[in-house]
Formats: structure tokens, C-alpha cells, sequence
């Protein structure tokens, strides 16, 4: 079976009046696409944040630029020249700490949001009582990586998903344990949707058809997919 | 416009003796589906080693395990255990430096590809002659990721595409000068694979249909996604 992923438009501004579910559900409209059980419907972060009023006064300078850096991190893990590689208050590492100084109105800048599983877990409620389906939400953001040249786009927060999945077994066909094998779909998702909407300005909803019925379930991206730091070998 | 993603069975095992060209081929004939101009062809790395040749013996012991393992590499950044973060001879940072222990034949393990991205354009230069279509071609690997738990395919091959794109252009709306907007769709068209092709076993091959035009051209993933060390925060 393929998978289809579709990007949906919104035209309408948000802020932190906006109710982003009623935004979702009108770009659908719009766009002619009604959510149906088994759907994942992609978020990125910005509208979320600007949503839940994550914007902040900014000044331009690097001195305020720091300054919010530090304030959205828990840890600094690298700085070169006014990059640094942060430990978020989630547990995120990123660059700036997600801090976000583009494409927002002049003189401000937009933060992560506070609990992005929250935040899906929220729309998927909502759309469950305003449409009655069981969808999975994914809210993503544009990370870096260690060793690759290049960001892409991960889950920040999900909700109805198991993030983290293993799809083949602990044991492969000729009985050996394999290694490896809890794959982290979310973020395919995530990297996925990235593909329909990185061109299209204004447009920060996908929704995507046709994924496997046993990636859906109870997954949090903050649980399973935060390495703790004593597992992990590159901090 | 939506992006679609199949997955392309194979019934017929691979070897040494294998053209893997024509496998593609008679695995696509018998799905039903004919590439076209535009189309990524997504194969799995195994199936391209088996057919290369990068198949050794492997008596299950850690020895030999380790020993492959150090062969296949270039350097060894990290240990624990029989883990080791290795930088294999192309540059790539992975687990083991990809050596495949599992849903291998019995006594034998799987190498990468020599050379991922050549192996991408031997393909596609074969596609264009035996079916007289331009697509890309990006070959696939699982690989994990620092500070986050659970892998994800990426790209170690590629051809016919811009392997790392600035899908944003370089100022945004407001005027400001965007950071961080290299995109590597390459590993993002790798991750959307595996969502359809995690699943099912003996699955090597996707077909993605719908990709921006803006996302073809001459792109390879050695040269343009592999980190300089000195440009790494993290080696």
C-alpha cells in the first residue's frame, strides 16, 4: 500500500488569539481533505509556538540572541562564534536551542513550544471531538545533526503514535538477535512531511495516508526518543 | 501536489551474480509500476552489497565480529561493549561501520557498498538506457543518531538529485538572512522510504512519485553530506 503525503496551506495569520485547531480544520477544508482514522497529521513547530504565544521581543542583536539562547537551555553543549549547541529545558540537543529568528514579525522571535507532546496530544483530542477520527499528531522542528552536513526535519511532540518502533522483531530470519532495530518513525515522519512542505511558504500542515496500522499506540517523543544523557555517548 | 511512496517487493534472492538493474527492473514490472521522469528510486543498501560482492565469511564470534568491524573502518570514536561508533573508510559515522550480521545468509556477514554513490549512478545511467527515464536514485542505510534514541534510514548513496538543498533561499520574508536552511533531503527521501518499506520483509526498493522538480540534479552524498571532520563540533 502507498503512502500518500499532501501538503495542506493556511492562509490565515496566526497568533496567539489563533486556535490552532480551528486553523488545521479549515486548511483541510480549503484544501479539500477530511482526516480519517489512520491519518498522521504533520504540525510545524512555529504555528504551535506562535499559537500558544511563544513569541518574544528581539532586539536584533547577538547580546539578546544569547540571552534567549540561555534562556531556553538547560545545558550548552558547544558555542562557535554566536552558534550554540544546546540542551533545551525538554531535553532537545539542537542549534539556539530552537530559538527562531526568521519569518517572524520584525522585532520579535518565536520560541519552542513548552510541551510539544502536550500540544499534539491536544489537537488529536480535539480533532477526535470535532471530526470524531483517531488520528496520529506529529509537531516538528528543523534540526542539525553530528556528522552529516545538512538539517532535517524531527519530531518534537507526538500524539496516537509510537514514536519509536520496532518493526522487525528481536530475532531475524535465520533465529540471530538483530541489533538496532527500534526504529525511530516519528522522526521519519517528520523528515518526510519536510519533503512536501520545505518549498511552500505558508504552508506548516501535512497529512499523511496509508502509514502502517501498528505504528499508531500510546508514544511520547519526550519519553522515547530524549536519549537520557548517561546513555548517550556523544555528550 | 502529493508526494507518493510504494513499495517495490523483490521474489528473487540477490548474489554475486545479480544485476541489480534488472532486478529493480522485474521487481517494478511485477508491481505494476512504471518509473518516470521525476520519479526517486529508493534501494536499500543490502541489497546493492549482496550484488557487489560484499559478502565475507563470519564465524559469530566477537573476534570476527570486531576484526570486520575494524577493517570497515577508518577510525573508532566511540566504545562499549561490542559496539563501536565508527568512521568507516567513506566518512560515514554509524554503528559497527554498517557491517550486517543479520537476515544475512548463515557464516556470512554484509559490507557496505564501496562506493554508494557510484553504485546510485551505475543504476540510474541503467535506467535511462533500458527504459529511457531521468530519475534519481538514492541507496539507503539504518543508522543511529547522537542524542536521540532509535534509528533512522539515511542516505549513503545517490544520484540524478541535490542530495542537500536550500529549500528556503538565503533571506526570508522579512529580509533576514535565514540559518541553518541546507536541507539534506536526500537522508529525509531515505527515512520516508523506510516508512513503507520497514515493515515488510524482502521489501528492498520505493518508488517516490511527486518530488519538487527544484530537488533533481547533480547531487552525491560523500560529497555533499559527509562532514569535513574539521567542520564537526562532534569528532
Amino acid at each position: 500500500m502507498s503512502l500518500v503525503i499532501t501538503p495542506i496551506a493556511l492562509r490565515a495569520s496566526v497568533s496567539a488569539e489563533s486556535d490552532i485547531l480551528t486553523l488545521l480544520l479549515d486548511a483541510l477544508d480549503q484544501a479539500g481533505e477530511a482526516p480519517t482514522d489512520g491519518d498522521v497529521i504533520v504540525v510545524t513547530s512555529k504555528v504551535i509556538a506562535k499559537a500558544e504565544g511563544r513569541v518574544v521581543p528581539f532586539d536584533g542583536t547577538d547580546h539578546a540572541k544569547l540571552a534567549l539562547i540561555e534562556s531556553e537551555s538547560r545545558r550548552i553543549l558547544r558555542r562557535r562564534g554566536t552558534l550554540r549547541i544546546t540542551e533545551t529545558h525538554h531535553g532537545f540537543v539542537n542549534a539556539n536551542a530552537g530559538v527562531d529568528l526568521s519569518n517572524t514579525e520584525p522585532g520579535t522571535a518565536v520560541l519552542l513550544p513548552v510541551d510539544p507532546d502536550r500540544s499534539a496530544r491536544r489537537l488529536r483530542a480535539g480533532l477526535r471531538v470535532r471530526r470524531d477520527v483517531d488520528v496520529g499528531v506529529v509537531i516538528t522542528d528543523t534540526f542539525g545533526r553530528a556528522w552529516r552536513h545538512g538539517v532535517t526535519d524531527v519530531a518534537i511532540g507526538a500524539a496516537g503514535l509510537r514514536t519509536v518502533l520496532d518493526l522487525r522483531g528481536t530475532v531475524d530470519a535465520t533465529g540471530r538477535t538483530l541489533e538496532a532495530t527500534e526504529v525511530a518513525i516519528a522522526d521519519e515522519i517528520a523528515g518526510a512531511a519536510n519533503l512536501v512542505l520545505g518549498k511552500a511558504a505558508g504552508t506548516p500542515f501535512a497529512l499523511l495516508r496509508g502509514l502502517d496500522p501498528t505504528y499508531f499506540g500510546d508514544g511520547s517523543v519526550t519519553r522515547d526518543i530524549i536519549r537520557p544523557v548517561n546513555g548517550d555517548l556523544f555528550r
